[in-house]
């Protein structure tokens, strides 16, 4: 790979980036935990010293959500001027709990290279990935003394608990974040010998319902089957929110839903997927879901309605001789393009009204209304990415859609900016589980495709990437 | 009512009967609170004093369930001989908690005369009609020196939490309790003008059903949609658990309902029933359930299945993205002749296997196994307790069925002998609520037909009482 640009920088620097790494890792920067926050501060301030180091200017700690919110490392180097493009590099330094600890073959904390394999918490969600983005940037601008792009780097340090401040941040920070391509190291590829990208995650609109029959839980021997039973009416409703065929009967659900170009298609469909393996891991006896779409398509390009929790009556030891006045069930929504969540919300609003029997008292709280975002397959910014991880892997990367929903969708709404992702991690890298690990191969090539990246980002014709419009699901069809 | 047994003993002791009830009320005999067993023995022992002053022999406190058990007043008159019919009389000493206590309009155990009505709790429920029984007998005994039966009375401590230990007591002391006619005083009758006896109470039959689909909760990103979900696997059997026509869905749900014979169905349907009052009361919107039936077949004569509980999944703050991977829900059958719980257990067994999806892991716990009971609208028995009624209150009472199960059924099973209930207590006297009451006017009447009762009761033919044999349903058809 010696014609690749990072090639002779990462020869010589691999000792040192992996001891910075090990060193990183033995932060405890858990989140979750409010007893790690110090912890959490720690490692902010010891990436921000690798971005110092790696000649990045203006590099503080921004904090999220306000005064005394978490630290935010935020760096930059805009020496490319106001007509190159700009890029804006995502990434977190926190890291999962580690719960169960005992079922961790070495100490997390404590990384252990075995086989050119690191083992740690967070070694590669995300601290392994957000050193290869500073390393390349470092090593472009010792080897060629600067960038062909202004680049921005985030690195935000609640993305374990679900990112709560940060589109807060974004919005009050947009003017100095704005970008023209957003980059985020935070996912996986299939395997190394099948690079793969992730261009899309679902949107989520989800609601909380509770249901009330009577002003108090009734005994069932005086009033039992003859008053309506707030659990069971919620049961019914719970029920009534997919009909035979296991499709949404919301009205108008399925309607802006977007089927994936011929182009996205064809290589989400090249993706290998071992349905019996997927099973498998899931631990389930079977699968089920909407009638005429396979496993994949359920949790990648289709929306799904997920009933999240029911709880209505007595659920203590033994019995009690009640009809249950309330019951409370949460519905998760998740949206594909070009599916908006305000339009969806408003329907399920409906549907919950016109399902409930007369008289039966319902009340819904909205949670969360994040959209659907998928990068279109044809994006300049894409073709850069590809271009970049085929000089690394050997082959273009095929794509892929995230079930999930994350940061991007903000970065790409509020930033009004495409989102690519460079992932490097492995399926099999155990990513919130015991005995998180890295494949330092894995992170050298990618060390050498986020400086490929950034070159082919330097081409970027700013004008037809503007056309293409931001990542939604505008350019899905 | 001169013509009655006890009218001049009541005239000259209605103001030592009154003294006794308001002092023995204001004990807070709270079965529920642990923190007031001193006050539970308290209770028991003064009700052991007035059963001692009332002339009853062998007055003891029995330890229900085994030493240090909560205190079971027993006493007896054994003076009838071995050929008179032996009576058991049962109520209890305990009362209900007294919550929410700002709503009461005078302190519930501070007991209050106004307008020849006693509030206080434990008025009505139980230790007036307690008293009342205790009455009947020292009058009898004062003014004949003797009954034409023998007697025995049990009291018991727990009543308000559900008897636990009640069966074990009558299986402990079965010989001497032994009896041929059980009378049961903790009830109400419709108006004083309208006189009832309750003559029946449903079974109960209640599981626990556990549904697991898989080993741990599933990301609803990266899953939802595609795997099966409790919750949902749940609600969809807890549906399944009635047709369209609100009909239990059980094989063989219904083959053993016996529909009420002519003369108990005529008398239950002449009760006046203002089914918009019994809305209001519940505070529901509107009735519903099993189609073709009045509602208060569906809470006496008929079988019923309710949804007493349902937990599945996140029930907290906010939302969580998962799959759930168990759900929990509780069902209560209630039974009525000539149902059998051990056959209907089984029905439900085969029925929430057979419900829930192959591979989906399903466990059952089962609480309770209480048959229905009914006694034969044409039991001498209740002859015995019309007449004595029809003397007192001017009418002969109707018959009606309570929707419940209650101590009823083990007295009948346990000791093979009818139950009947002189309750006098009145729909509004609030059993269980705040400002509970009790109409002296008919305290005063209950313990005149309670003594009339008695001497009906001498003239048993006791051949033809045990071929009608013990109160089950084998006598509704």
């Amino acid at each position: 790979m010696d014609e690749l640009a990072l090639a002779s920088y990462l020869d010589r620097s691999k000792d040192r980036i992996l001891a910075s790494l090990v060193e990183w890792l033995r932060i405890p920067s858990v989140s979750a935990d409010p007893e790690r926050a110090p912890e959490v501060r720690a490692a902010a301030e010891m990436c921000a010293g690798f971005a110092r180091e790696a000649g990045m200017h203006g590099v503080e700690l921004l904090e999220a959500g306000g005064p005394g919110g978490p630290p935010v490392v935020y760096c930059e180097w805009l020496g490319a001027g106001p007509d190159a493009p700009t890029v804006l590099v995502y990434g977190h330094t926190d890291v999962q709990p580690t719960d169960p600890l005992d079922e961790w073959e070495s100490p997390p904390f404590e990384p252990l290279v075995k086989d050119s394999v690191l083992s740690a918490r967070g070694a590669s969600d995300d601290k392994g990935q957000v050193i290869m983005q500073i390393e390349a940037a470092r090593g472009l601008l010792a080897e060629r003394g600067g960038l062909p792009v202004n680049l921005k780097m985030l690195f935000e340090a609640e993305e374990e608990v679900g990112s709560p401040h940060f589109e807060q941040l974004l919005e009050a920070e947009r003017e100095r974040l704005s970008a023209d391509v957003v980059v985020v190291s935070d996912t996986t590829m299939e395997a190394p010998e099948i690079p793969t990208t992730t261009i899309g995650m679902r949107g989520l609109v989800a609601f909380d319902v509770v249901v009330r029959t009577a002003p108090a839980d009734l005994h069932s021997g005086i009033w039992g089957g003859t008053v309506p039973n707030a659990a069971l009416v919620a049961a019914r409703m719970a029920c009534a929110l997919h009909d035979e065929h296991r499709r949404v009967t919301l009205p108008g659900f399925y309607d802006d839903v977007a089927e994936p170009s011929k182009e996205e298609a064809a290589s989400l469909a090249a993706v290998p997927f071992d349905e019996e393996a997927f099973r498998r891991t899931a631990g389930v006896a079977y699968l089920e879901g909407e009638e005429g779409r396979t496993p994949r398509q359920r949790t990648g390009t289709r929306p799904t309605a997920e009933l999240v929790g029911f709880h209505a009556g007595y659920g203590g030891p033994g019995m009690k001789t009640i009809v249950p006045a309330t019951a409370n069930f949460k519905v998760a929504l998740r949206l594909v393009p070009d599916q908006r969540p305000d339009k969806i919300a408003e329907a399920f609003r409906r549907w919950a009204t016109e399902q409930a029997p007369a008289g039966v008292e319902i009340s819904l709280t909205q949670f969360g209304g994040v959209a659907p975002m998928v990068t279109p397959s044809g994006h300049p910014a894409l073709r850069c990415l590809s271009r970049a991880m085929e000089k690394v892997w050997g082959k273009e990367p095929l794509f892929e859609r995230s079930g999930g929903s994350g940061p991007e969708e903000a970065l790409a709404r509020v930033l009004g900016a495409p989102v690519i992702s460079l992932g490097i991690a492995l399926p099999g890298d155990r990513f919130h589980a015991p005995n998180e690990t890295l494949s330092l191969e894995q992170l050298w090539r990618g060390v050498l495709a986020a400086g490929e990246l950034l070159l082919e980002l330097g081409t970027l014709n700013l004008a037809k990437a503007r056309d293409e419009g931001p990542a939604t699901g505008k350019g899905t069809q």
